[in-house]
């Protein structure tokens, strides 16, 4: 896909992730798109804000796209390379393609799903790694928590 | 680990499965034991029932544990064979087991986790593939719609 329409469906991301941040969360942050460039669904990272964790940014984002009959051709843009849960959730229901923020402050399954068919746009976005090194120096506990180390 | 704990433990799975189904919803139950036996969270898919494409089963009972600090030694009890969403979550949050109740009707992730670590143990369990196939056989679209076939 063009690089400059995964940017812009990236920022819909950070600002899930922005928003997650002032609220004491996890700045990691998601958006489902359909083929046609709708937003289906967005979220964030909620394991502080609700005691929650299952949710993930993407799973957020893919909950509140509520029930779809299929995800054939929809993208899921999230500001961090999807952990393994997030990268199976991809895989299971056929989401064709997935934009990640960057890559440099975790590293989870996108490789796996570019073997298995997924497209997968890695943006190196400055400002996505900026949050999280400013995240995972606050708060190291939380972090190893969310990705269960 | 015995066979026989194992059943024992697969019983609440099987608890969960059947209350889903009595409610309309897809049959599949789990539960997340810890090390000392202790029954950490126990759920089952709510697709239906919350109309929430993210709550299966092992999510669910994954969600009701709450925040734990580790997963280290915690066995997950699924009457199903996970899916690679839900075998996702084992392998990021480094969950020690997976009891499965059975396999023939539906096969996940459960051998890629085996081949990362992690304890596998069918059970084979007839009651478990009858509710599968009952269910199937009942609501082929439903059951699509949850493995995004």
């Amino acid at each position: 896909m063009e690089h400059r329409l995964a940017r812009q469906w990236l920022a819909t991301a950070v600002e899930e992730a922005r928003a997650g941040r002032a609220q004491g969360g996890i700045p990691i942050g998601a958006a489902l798109y359909g083929a046609d460039g709708t937003l289906l669904g967005r979220g964030h990272n909620l394991r502080v804000q609700e005691d929650d964790p299952s949710l993930h940014a993407e799973t957020a984002a893919f909950r509140a796209a509520g029930r779809q009959r299929s995800y054939r051709d929809t993208t899921m843009v999230t500001t961090l390379s999807p952990c393994w849960y997030c990268s199976g959730l991809v895989r299971q229901f056929g989401i064709a393609r997935v934009v990640v923020g960057e890559d440099e402050t975790f590293r989870g399954g996108h490789e796996w799903l570019a073997a298995h068919g997924v497209e997968i746009v890695v943006l190196d976005d400055p400002e996505c790694v900026a949050m999280m090194r400013e995240f995972i120096a606050a708060e190291p506990a939380l972090w190893n928590e969310d990705i269960g180390q």
